[in-house]
């Protein structure tokens, strides 16, 4: 594809929050009309997270210093500490993880986010602020609607060009900083290092009080599932990096889709992972919402069992409605279901969240949230919560396709 | 170098916190006998950090979306936020940024400290003590004690088979974790990657009171300057890699400096990026600092720079003595100074800290140190704070060669 068709296909993903903006284009910026910021990483359409199963086994692993028992034995010393309790620490299977609050002084609780990953968007200002909105994410879903401080995370890879590092760099900047700003909170400092990726992320601390905060576990049988934002990032970002390629996979799927459709449903993906889920979170507080759990890379399947196996009832969450991205579960199906999107298991990026609520309240949830911020703040009813063994029964879905 | 070379070079290495215990060996735990934890990231003897002019360019560069002029005019949008000021965003050229505090409730300020880079010494274990350390000097630097929480930012090599990385990660977790334990503080969550390096650092945030922050600027002529460990990490780390490799630079330095020598001063340096600053920052409070700051990538005078510039007084900073790890000012005097350890720019690794603070409790500040902590926590008198131009005067430095 031409680098025209490039910013045709980007430019209509520009044109929210209410303001009108250019895409970005390297000419405009006198780098190489082919320099993609996506290629700075070459995880390609796999996953930044470890599986969960990896993450499990590496938790469990004691592993004592001076383990395993030594062949010669002359050097064994002693434990340092014997008492060691297993490893307790949780860099864990979700993209982020809460503090388990503590107390600090009198009632107050710090409540921290972080991840970090590699662009997956070509458009550095956009993706500052994706980056930005995906680590609030993790605040959100546990009701924390005002944060304190923010850090951001920064690599540039050792492959860029002094140019296009200093390009580069102060725009995906602005954009963390413009979409913080958005969630009513600064950014302060950080880290930035070089590295053979580029890397992009943060961390968000919140310094709050208990009532600020909604625990996860409270669902109860009859509630519902909302789900705040569609599936199928991954998949529109994928194919739209196909198409800009212009490689085997997309002489493959251009019979089936046309330009118009995958950037149409890249702007959307963009559009969504930008949003920012803090009215959810207010509103989650109005509408007592019983726990909710932002989806992101073990896809909704993956969060909704996390959901599910930390409530404090017997419950098991069912979900029988996934709300996609215009064509993207088409596209996942003709692809051999290797993104595992109607398996449930496709990463999402910036996910929404998947909230517990009462059924009536969750009506007039839904209203008020497109009252708040538009059509675009549509939520969907995925599923109820009955009595149940904490999983997740998910079988016979049906596709939404969501055109917003 | 043989395997046990290897082994026979850390050895000596473990024998601190009043605990000996066995040095890393791969074989241990099936792994192969050439692996190397610092293979897994190819910055070789570069640093990980953006020279500090790169920062400065960065951060000044004014890109709000839509620059620069289009020149098809047509698609020109207006600016999202036309006020918006400069890039305020400080993603330093410090190992890690203090967030300017801000008051919460009443009195309590939100400090925090990140750092993330690549590991430097081959034992996992303790590369996540220093990594934790590292995190928690910036905290110290600052006069902050207790720390509230700690994040572990991760990332395991795409290159590391699985056996590797399911060895690998678990010990160097638990040595994260068993740092934050003796800094009194959990490690609650992070966040793990894949990355084509392999990655370590953390987050350290503390909720406290605006009176146990020291702030950095207050230094009066007349303070002394103390060093609170001696520099050199880098270059000991480096002189120990290439004697492990056996390669063309060994060969070149090995008639001047024996396999013992190396050994021993990887060792010191090991020990030193170990050791905790926590009870240099309560003494710190004690004999009243005027103003502190860690020593990292940019090197003794890079920090003391920072420091100086920061300064409420009209003072500079006159450095007269460098304390180093024993023999590696000859280390890098012979490789013609490629380390830049004589101009104060050669990096440190979870450093000392560099104090201002008046004289006569400076030298009650020193003993107390080692009455506190053992002959290992020796602190320097390197220099004076004098009227002037919150710069620093760096000739004529005497060596200290330090052997503890």
């Amino acid at each position: 594809m031409s680098n025209n068709s490039f910013a045709a296909a980007s430019e209509i993903e520009c044109d929210f929050d209410g303001v009108l903006m250019r895409p970005f284009d390297p000419c405009d910026h006198d780098l190489d009309a082919n320099f993609r910021l996506t290629r700075f990483a070459d995880l390609s359409e796999r996953t930044k997270k470890m599986p969960k199963d990896v993450h499990s086994k590496v938790m469990s692993v004691e592993q004592p210093r001076g383990e395993p028992e030594a062949k010669g034995q002359k050097e064994t010393m002693p434990e340092p500490e014997p008492q060691q309790p297993k490893i307790a620490l949780d860099i864990s299977a979700r993209g982020s993880v809460f503090t388990k609050p503590t107390p600090l002084f009198g009632d107050l609780q710090l409540v921290q986010a972080t991840d970090f990953g590699y662009p997956i968007i070509d458009d550095p200002y956009l993706m500052g602020k994706i980056a930005c909105a995906n680590v609030l994410g993790e605040m959100y879903a546990k009701g924390v609607v005002a944060c304190d401080n923010m850090l951001m995370l920064l690599a540039v890879s050792t492959h860029m060009t002094e140019k296009e590092r200093d390009t580069i760099l102060p725009i995906m900047m602005r954009g963390f900083k413009d979409c913080a700003m958005k969630a009513g909170v600064n950014v302060t400092g950080g880290q930035s290092v070089v590295n053979r990726w580029c890397i992009v992320g943060g961390v968000a601390t919140s310094v709050c009080k208990e009532i600020e905060i909604i625990q996860p576990n409270k669902a109860v049988p009859g509630d519902v599932l909302l789900l705040t934002k569609p599936l199928g990032t991954h998949v529109a970002l994928n194919l739209h990096k196909w198409m800009t390629a212009d490689g085997d996979k997309w002489k493959f799927l251009k019979h089936s889709f046309s330009e118009e459709e995958v950037g149409k449903a890249h702007s959307m993906a963009v559009k969504s992972m930008c949003r920012l889920n803090r009215i959810t979170a207010q509103l989650m507080h109005k509408y007592g919402a019983h726990g909710a759990i932002a989806i992101a890379e073990h896809g909704l399947l993956g969060h909704a069992e996390t959901l599910a196996a930390c409530q404090q009832n017997d419950v098991a969450l069912s979900i029988c409605n996934m709300p996609v991205i215009n064509r993207m579960s088409s596209v996942a199906t003709q692809c051999g279901d290797s993104f595992q999107l109607m398996r449930g298991r496709c990463p999402e990026h910036s996910g929404g969240l998947l909230i517990c609520m009462d059924r009536e309240a969750s009506i007039e949830f839904c209203k008020e949230m497109i009252t708040m911020e538009g059509p675009s703040a549509r939520s969907w009813i995925i599923g109820i919560v009955a009595n149940g063994d904490k999983t997740v029964n998910f079988s016979k879905q049906r596709v939404i396709d969501v055109n917003i």
